[in-house]
């Protein structure tokens, strides 16, 4: 199969929205008059991002859903995205998954595929994804304010857990299946950005570590943060995920999971509490869960306290790939 | 030096026509009221698209100018772009020098750097480039029409000598030096791709070889071609480059690096002959030259002849990343 086949067979669908598709060298988009172009890029290699064994379908599906949650973290409505793919061998098996779990989560957001470039080389999967959002409405990092709330989306823990288990850590009595999924077929939350433009202050996602990008909202809002750590340790999915061998619940672990896990593709978020029924509202409309975990402070810098409002004296690092 | 460190020495630089660049979840671009976005995407692999030798300046005017060459090809006049980079390592001199290279190319075009994506892993460079062009106005494959002729800009065939040399052919007597930049660091005609705007019926550049990216044409146009050979002879930059030991002109070896040489990112196009006059125009206000090479024929295939209308007997492939 050359090239062009490739393409042909597995990533040549007529465009429907965009003026002009896959197979000219451009692809046309047709922007609604007046918005802004959200653009994001995301680069997924093989053994770093994934594991090599990982099921071709999960590996589409987050493949996107990687650039869509950043799309979500900025308030836009997706629109198109060009897909960009080193292949060592152009393998019919792998391609036809890989392409099922990508379309199936494209097609449930309404983002068509316009563009891209295949080529053989170590396995690389180079997604750049475009979404509209009116001018002034998209969700920034550096728009939080002493005093806002901090707010995180869904569930966070269970890919940090999975990774720890395919690394060799004990398979949790409660289960693993359910914290594999969460780590390879993450969930954009489009539709609660969508929900929090106008109420949210500033947003990121979660893709090193909520610690991490959290830093970036911070550091981008000359602010600070303290978040309650008893309340965070509430956004893990299951208690019976982070047991030990003996039932315990593994608090130490779960911390760590939640706030410097990463992969997550959760939402962090500021609001100010005069908007916390707004948000609430915003994450009803988006049927995704939304925890209130801590305050934006005046002082920089983070601090963890637990349920009594004493420190709490741990660090976490976010994920850096040259660190 | 870390991730985000990295980025900030060698890729942060403030954005001054998106509403927003790197730094942010996503980049936020402001195409101008009602034009077209023309997006493509290109990746470079080490060992495939470059020689692990290259100077790392050269590489990163390679990597921004083939994208801006698939702007060139669809007339649309360059705006933003993206860089997914994945490394082995941060290596300070490397990326010193490929920064450097990838910024003179997109300041002498006006395209700036508005986000992307840095990672450890083998050596892949991923750019996706935006362009603007008003609704109707892209030059695209399938225009082209029995009866246009067929036009190619500047020279062909260098950047395949230039291969072949590094692959172990003598090096010429006329000279390499000049034959390797053309590899190197390849002229996006961007200028011309704008000229030709309303004149041209069809385009692509030349990047997989002139027979196989005519080839897309012709097929997007259901159209055939017959290309003078001895005029396609005349696109050579220097006929010393293409000369044997003993002096002689390597007549076929020549045919071969124009016809099928590849990586010229020169643009094949068509443009009905009342057009010519506008044609040569186009060039001259590009500082490009044209040459016309040939005809668009209704039969289709692509038929080879020489100076004396006679058949030439040979076969080029486009060049097939999984061939």
């Amino acid at each position: 199969m050359g090239e062009f086949e490739l393409i042909d067979r597995y990533f040549r669908r007529p465009a429907t929205r965009a003026p002009l598709g896959v197979g000219d060298d451009c692809a046309l988009l047709a922007p609604a008059p007046g918005s802004h172009l959200a653009v994001s890029s995301d680069m997924l290699v093989e053994g770093r991002h994934f594991l090599s064994t990982v099921d071709p379908a999960r590996l589409g599906h987050k493949a996107l859903a990687v650039n869509l949650s950043d799309l979500a973290a900025c308030g836009a409505r997706p629109l198109a995205f060009t897909l960009a793919l080193a292949l060592p061998r152009a393998d019919t098996t792998w391609l036809e998954g890989f392409s099922r779990g990508l379309f199936a989560l494209a097609d449930a957001h309404g983002c068509e595929l316009v563009g891209g470039d295949t080529t053989q080389g170590p396995l690389n999967i180079c997604i750049t994804v475009f979404g509209e959002v009116p001018p002034g409405q998209a969700l920034l990092r550096g728009g939080a304010r002493a005093g806002d709330d901090l707010w995180v989306s869904g569930t966070l823990g269970d890919a940090r857990l999975a990774l720890e288990v395919f690394r060799g850590r004990p398979v949790p009595p409660g289960g693993f299946e359910a914290a594999r999924a969460r780590m390879e077929t993450p969930t954009p939350r489009v539709a609660l950005g969508l929900a929090l433009r106008g109420i949210a202050t500033a947003a990121a996602d979660v893709s090193d570590g909520l610690v991490g990008d959290l830093g970036h909202i911070l550091t981008a809002s000359g602010a600070g943060a303290t978040i309650d750590t008893s309340v965070a340790l509430q956004t893990i999915a299951e208690s019976n995920h982070f047991t030990m061998g003996n039932g315990n619940f593994d608090a130490s672990f779960a911390l760590e999971c939640v706030l410097a896990g990463g992969d997550d593709y959760e939402l962090v978020f500021t609001a100010p509490p005069a908007a916390r029924d707004a948000v609430r509202a915003a994450g009803q409309a988006a049927d995704t869960p939304v925890t209130r975990i801590g305050c934006i402070d005046r002082a920089p810098g983070l601090r963890l306290i637990d349920g009594a409002g004493q420190p709490v004296p741990r660090h976490f690092a976010a994920f850096d790939h040259f660190a």
